[in-house]
């Protein structure tokens, strides 16, 4: 027998009682002549005492034990003459009459703690120790407590877990599938799911009625801060269902995941916004809605307007909008201004910020000259902004403003503070555009997926094939503090109104049978409305425990260049394999 | 809103109420006028009745309907005038005043039946219609509850649920492995896991001490058919464990789930029988131990018979074994025992196989004539063979023997209806031997893997590097019902004994830093003792349903030539997809 307590469990109750322990030595330190080793495991940390009148035998192995050793010990729990009121187990500590030591442990690359500053790419090599940090530990046990919350959450909610294959064919979310090679149909290829998206459909054609899972996704994209090459989704989709049916059970699953992972209560108000007014209110699909700093229309003012760069654009289709970084009038050196400038530039391709410091002695402004006195009192009215503040102002076309605005509100409420990072808001953004059109390809594309159905009242406009851009879906995206966690819709269940869909995105007859044709013969027989949601459950947990780096939330990450620095993966494979597989690398011959 | 209740709800209480159903049209009869529809949702069956008195619009609507369409009704619940015992609704039916189709069927590839004798190849094409079976439907929610039965009981008993990666490194299983081809590093393939063994031993040497997890794991072999290209694995590791904690924490997951998922009790006795004596009694090392034909052994009296095949075999190292078939004397006519004998030569190389019928008038055998009176009652005590029964003998290898009399005691076991259906009995088997002679390769195989620690007992001579066939592991097997459901073995930490295996096994220094060189790094950093469990979930859910085939308790399955027939995977891609890659395929080459 190993143990008869766990490391976390012994308190003044069990004073006098002979306990056996095992676990990590976390520190050992001489005290005239007794020595004191903290005791570590997953549940907590015990002080034991090797006491003076110890056998040689015992003060030889205790000599040897370093940092990290795994020992056994037994003992008689006493009161501590110090209590520790930090620790669980502060009141007692073990004085040990016997000792084994069941591992050593050779210098650790890193120290186990929290404090200690290590290097990413070592944590992730040795990630095995990483895990043993209480901080890392602890988010372990979230996405554990978060998985479990889910389940139990659907499964009460009469939901079926099913789970869909991993050896599947490509699905049609528009990003680049891993495939696998087949080697049982020579020359064929499997493609990992990006989503379940297709199955999940079906089984909804097959009368499952509730279906979910948490299950993993892959996408073969450059990554980034957020993104890995794998992640886990939490899928679901229901029949018989409208918009409002599947929003409250979401509402429900949050509720029970939020307070079963922090503890804590968020705002559960779930308000609705419409995407227009989230890109029009914030410039973001995924606003933070914890502050304001909201974006404010100057287009239609600007149109008469002495200043050119904001005229031209206003009567050309594009947007003029303004916001208000409060009480920056001072900070915000020409530097400063700079440095926000070359931001959006660089990232949202702006052709340059304007801004109007307000003190109480009236604007200070580079454009201020272009403006008459009651024009700069209207931007003020419609900015609200006071004096001490300073307005920021971008146009361009919708695309760019809504972008370069929306990433700026966000960086001065982060930089300045302008959020309670205590409090957590969950948003609904509703009623997404079906299309967007797309500059590259010249034609529309599927904002969200071909598959997604058209709300009534823009039926009609569909139909007509008339102002495509406008009409809305049956969608949704649940935000959480300004990160998308989770979105979905309800789906066409229609035939004919499909095929309209289908012919708008520019496919052909051939096409739609070769990307869905299994897909589209299953709607003959039978398909139920349905509708249903996908989560990011990586980012999900991520938003909850306010993590910066989604590898703080997963278990074995890889690098934003797609490796696992633990095992090395990806490796080399033995040309045999690649033989048996029918397929030879160009990789060596290209290199040469 | 599309329904007040689900179809298999309502009840005599309900009677005068006015509700609101949808569901699929399983049946539609006219009788008189009146119009029947039973209407099938997930939940049941609820029986509507188009009224003599409805409306021209209505009736037009009711002419057009045929099975599988997807309707909503309103109506009033009446009593049924004739009540139907065999539904949880028959004794009401549901008056309809207003109708809508949903959605329409064309005529079904085949019947939504479970009486239907459908070809399986077509119900995998069409699975999304086989669901819809309530025998498939069934399958499918008893997944379910087996999966959340399993969590329920992990997460009690503070396991913590980890996932680990797909896209990783090769895991040293022995089979071949999937692999992914790596855009972003060039060149490098990943490896889907064929089990997550060495993440799951790397939990614990980072302190997670008891980790569960269902995950996804995949083998690129030829399929049988209980095996499929990717299976569903709950694997669980504990660390500070003996055997018999692992042991005892399995029965109590194995109860919760068999009742859970059968709504039965088995025989929970967990009977524990070491390798040795499971291959000696029953000729398998997952016996079915719920009915008798032991094998006897006759090596040592067939050593001086006259029967030179038999003594022959008895003095060079191999094994004389018997078994009886119960009173098939009669039943067992040269045709039957010649196809017996097939069988054996035919599966397990066997030479030939003996019989001798015992009857009221004495034996009858070919090879009666070889023994004496003496031997020959020897015989029949050493089996037990009574009056009417059938002995048959193999004289080979152990192996050979092993293998044909536990494959002939099984078909006997159930083609004589010697097994009680309704009755499931649990078993452990223990202390698999480490190695096994690999005739092929001529040296040690691991029987398990390598990283299963060796029996106390049995250390003295491992370390000598003595009969090495005869050390004996730390190991063991859950059997339900002659299927083996799990495995699993306490695992090496010590990293001198480690090496010994190593050494064993023949690998050289450089053939262990390459497979398994972070692995065995990590162990020099504080490993605690530790052990564990795999089960493949697919198979025990088999056994629990009692289901022939794997195929039926795996949603969307793929056939033994390792397609989907439903989605057509694994398929074409593009040639620029496989250059993204630095692939080329050579099998065009290859049929030219």
């Amino acid at each position: 027998m190993y143990r008869t307590h766990k490391l976390g469990e012994l308190r003044a109750e069990n004073i006098g009682e002979v306990v056996t322990l095992s676990g990590w030595v976390a520190t050992k330190r001489d005290l005239g002549g007794l020595t004191f080793i903290d005791l570590r495991d997953r549940e907590g940390v015990t002080q034991i005492v090797v006491p003076q009148d110890a056998t040689e035998e015992m003060k030889e192995i205790i000599s040897k034990i370093r940092s990290e050793y795994v020992i056994k010990v037994t003992g008689e729990v006493k009161e501590r003459f110090s209590k520790n009121d930090k620790m669980a187990t502060g009141d007692i500590e073990v004085f040990i009459t016997n000792i084994e030591v069941l591992n050593s442990a050779e210098v650790l690359p890193f120290e186990i703690s929290d404090d200690a500053n290590v290097n990413e790419n070592l944590r992730l090599k040795y990630r095995y120790l990483d895990i043993r940090r209480p901080a890392m530990m602890n988010n372990i046990r979230k996405r554990h407590d978060m998985m479990m919350a889910i389940r139990r959450f659907m499964d009460e909610s009469e939901f079926i877990e099913v789970d869909t294959p991993l050896l599947t064919k490509s699905t049609p979310e528009g990003a680049r599938d891993f495939l696998v090679p087949s080697r049982m149909n020579k020359g064929k290829f499997h493609a990992l799911p990006q989503s379940p998206q297709l199955f999940k459909q079906l089984l909804m054609i097959g009368g499952v009625e509730k279906y979910f899972q948490i299950a993993k996704c892959f996408r073969d994209e450059d990554l980034r801060a957020d993104r890995q090459l794998e992640f886990l989704q939490l899928d679901m989709e229901m029949s018989f269902v409208t918009m409002d049916d599947v929003m409250e059970y979401v509402e429900g699953l949050c509720k029970k995941v939020f307070t079963r992972v922090t503890g804590e209560e968020a705002d559960y108000s779930f308000e609705k916004m419409p995407y227009h007014e989230a890109m029009s209110r914030f410039g973001s699909d995924k606003p933070d809605v914890r502050f304001g700093v909201e974006l404010k229309d100057l287009t239609s003012m600007m149109k008469d307007c002495g200043f050119k760069a904001f005229s031209g654009t206003a009567n050309s289709g594009g947007i003029v909008n303004a916001i208000v970084a409060p009480g920056q009038a001072t900070n915000f050196s020409r530097k400063v201004l700079g440095d926000l400038e070359t931001y959006v530039k660089t990232y949202f391709g702006a052709k340059g910020l304007a801004w109007i410091k307000v003190t109480e002695e009236g604007v200070n402004s580079p454009i201020a000259k272009f403006f008459s006195e009651e024009e700069m009192a209207q931007i003020l009215e419609t900015t609200g902004a006071k004096a001490g503040d300073v307005i920021l102002i971008l146009a361009d076309k919708a695309k760019v403003v809504y972008g370069g605005l929306g990433a700026l509100r966000l960086k001065l409420g982060n930089e300045l503070g302008l959020i309670n990072k205590d409090s957590h808001k969950f948003l609904w953004v509703v009623d997404f555009p079906m299309f967007e059109w797309s500059e590259d390809e010249e034609r529309y594309k599927a904002q969200h997926h071909p598959f997604t159905s058209i709300k009534e009242e823009d039926m009609e406009m569909f139909l007509a094939g008339d102002q495509m851009d406008k009409v809305r879906t049956n969608s949704y995206d649940i935000i959480l503090n300004g990160f998308e966690i989770g979105g979905g819709s309800i789906r066409i269940h229609d035939r004919k109104v499909q095929k309209v869909v289908f012919e708008q995105l520019g496919l052909t007859e051939a096409e739609i049978k070769e990307k869905f044709g299994f897909f589209v013969e299953a709607f003959k027989y039978g398909a139920p409305p349905h509708g249903g949601l996908a989560f990011g459950v990586d980012r999900w947990l991520m938003a909850m425990l306010k993590q910066d780096s989604i590898r703080d939330v997963i278990p074995f990450p890889v690098t934003n260049k797609g490796q696992c620095l633990l095992t090395e993966a990806p490796g080399n494979v033995d040309i045999e394999q690649l033989e048996e597989l029918s397929l030879t690398s160009t990789y060596e011959e290209a290199t040469k």
